[in-house]
């Protein structure tokens, strides 16, 4: 079940020069699925990232991040479902080392320059040996053309395989974007989301690789949750090959630079809302728009607040416009001196509360009909400034208790 | 559905001289059933209570605020179902208040000595007509031994009445404590519960009532939560009749104050564990320890983001030892600095996960026996200093999806 989510449209999976990638089948959890995918980075690509802020982050993140740091020039990423790798301890940080190591020693580069990522069940150990002997099926895989078997690669709950591409004039010269993403339970990305991928052939600093991938996942991953919980292995990674030979792009001041982030925040924007449409259980997509804040930060708070009340998820699901179940969790989000008699409620264009209280005028057949849709914005305006934000969230139905309450059965 | 709670035993629910009680049917939202209740408390009592923190506070809630804080003494209160009177605006105050007049009316005193207080569905209007019609009737039925009535009275989304009493000697003199709360779901109480009222004939001077009043709810109400939805009409009360004639009671100090607060602790906390085991669809009822924090703080802040983590929550209904879910949830609960290699999971004396990692010695069928348990501990060690604390809560099953599904339909 997923919400007004097309399969990825392969016309739009533009090859980025410079990367290849190949797909297999190493059995790490169940047989017959791909579950095993190789990324392998041309040299002189810039590579950067962000990993979650949950604290008990997984070893394959924190491995993530040391080899970032090291400077060697990322050269594979290295990517397996079926087991997240979390929870494991000193013993998890090896066997993603190892992986890394034996990677490492097939493509005759260091360790240090391959990037490793795992997900799905927490605390259980990594079975390398799978992983290892599936190396050599990854690699005899190599194409420039496989985005979507890579999407499929790295799917778990998710119901359908996301991806997305496009392609931006940049100094004069046709620039590729492409990303994949998964992710469809345990999402609330907290600096980034579960698995994210996206390439582009452009020129682009280090130090602005650095920029753009916090700004991208900022106004993307960071915006979207399903049920509120942060993973332990949330990473989002953008590469640039730098094989279109145009000036190299060191600020977002100048006219290519906002070009080029408008066109990756699209395709990344398009990746994160994949993943609410695709929520585990998911029958609505909702947009929650908080406006009149004092500051945007304000406006995230009472946007998730309402995104993760299991009262306002439930009355989606059940298309009722039980609306005071939203103006309850306004009321909670932490906003301490926040006024409720300045506080009005749009559900798309029906105006249902003014002032903190039901709008006289407000019809439940208005609020009825809106809330029949699949796709629903709700709008808060809190009337205290003019900072804005929006965030994306889906209802909470019988299915996604279902799904996890069956997830490693 | 509710776990392990019994129906109230009537030969515990003892009557606190200065209390009277009567229930009606006013029909308010629904016909045939107790929904308006009237408390008749003798002069001379003293009365304190909490209120929620949600900004969005109900029209009664303000109206209780305001009646306690002009001194006038206390000498009834007015409790409703079937509406909470919360996100109504200024009409709904204007309401509220009308009810406390017209019962002030009949029963010759003034409207700021009476609290009201309304539970039920959110922005939809006070039906003061039925409520002002069905005064009479509560009044007819006055008596001090209608505890279990009142109880019942009170109950929205409830399964079971919730009343518990207990007597202890004060001073040489037999003292009766009694209480009822109500709540099921929209529970995460913020300095008090949905409703809980207590009533004690002990005399307590009125600066340690306020203390009493927050110090219990802080005991209590404050550490169960269903769903993580702080009400807007939470409201808890406590009365102290003064009939026993022992000496005042102005501190927590003494042998007898250090005795009556414990009694009263006790009855407080079982009013609230049975709000989480009558938790709407809940089939388990779970303890979270957090032990080794720095401060009791984060030990509760903690232990409320693996009470409100829905992927924990459905692990729990599934009976599935997913444990990985409750190491992921410490690490999103927001302690900065918290090394992952310091913890420990326990699951009842199951020792599950050590310094952050699998514990080797664990085998997943004395997990899976915890886990199919219907009350169960988890706890969690952090290795960082000597503070701790306990929260309750429930599963999420598809019986609460059900429920706030259909909840006004």
């Amino acid at each position: 079940m997923s919400v007004n989510l097309l399969a990825p449209n392969p016309a739009t999976l533009y090859p980025v020069p410079g990367v290849r990638i190949g797909v297999t089948e190493a059995g790490v959890r169940k047989a017959n699925r791909k579950d095993l995918t190789v990324v392998l980075i041309d040299e002189g690509a810039c590579v950067s990232g962000v990993f979650t802020q949950n604290r008990f982050c997984a070893a394959p993140v924190q491995i993530c991040r040391e080899h970032l740091a090291s400077g060697k020039g990322v050269r594979a990423m290295l990517i397996n479902t079926g087991n997240a790798n979390a929870g494991t301890g000193e013993d998890g940080r090896v066997r993603a080392l190892s992986t890394c190591k034996a990677l490492a020693a097939k493509l005759g580069i260091e360790a240090n320059q391959i990037l490793p990522f795992s997900t799905g069940v927490i605390m259980e150990s990594l079975p390398i040996d799978r992983i290892e002997a599936g190396l050599d099926g990854a690699l005899a895989d190599m194409g420039d053309n496989h985005w979507l078997r890579a999407a499929e690669g790295i799917m778990t709950t998710d119901t359908v395989a996301k991806a997305f591409g496009t392609q931006v004039m940049i100094g004069g010269a046709l620039v590729s974007i492409t990303g994949i993403s998964k992710g469809a339970g345990m999402i609330r990305p907290n600096m980034a989301t579960m698995l994210g991928f996206m390439a582009t052939d452009a020129c682009v600093s280090p130090a602005l690789m650095r920029q753009l991938a916090t700004e991208l996942a900022e106004g993307s991953f960071n915006r979207v949750t399903v049920d509120g919980d942060t993973s332990t292995n949330d990473s989002f990674v953008v590469i640039a090959t730098h094989k279109v030979k145009h000036a190299v792009i060191d600020s977002l001041d100048s006219a290519d630079g906002q070009a080029l982030k408008a066109a990756m925040l699209s395709v990344a924007l398009q990746l994160a809302q994949a993943i609410v449409r695709d929520g585990e259980g998911a029958t609505k997509f909702i947009a929650i728009k908080v406006e009149g804040g004092n500051t945007t930060a304000e406006c995230r708070q009472v946007a998730y607040a309402i995104a993760h009340s299991p009262l306002v998820k439930t009355a989606f699901f059940a298309s009722d416009p039980n609306l005071g179940r939203i103006l309850a969790a306004v009321g909670y989000a932490g906003i301490a001196d926040l006024d409720q008699t300045g506080i009005d409620l749009f559900l798309d264009e029906v105006h249902v509360a003014i002032k903190g209280g039901r709008n006289p005028l407000y019809r439940e057949e208005e609020g009825q009909r809106v809330m029949k849709q699949s796709e629903i914005t709700v709008r808060v305006v809190l009337g205290r400034g003019d900072a804005a934000d929006t965030v994306w969230t889906c209802d909470l139905s019988h299915e996604y208790v279902t799904i996890n309450a069956d997830y490693r059965s």
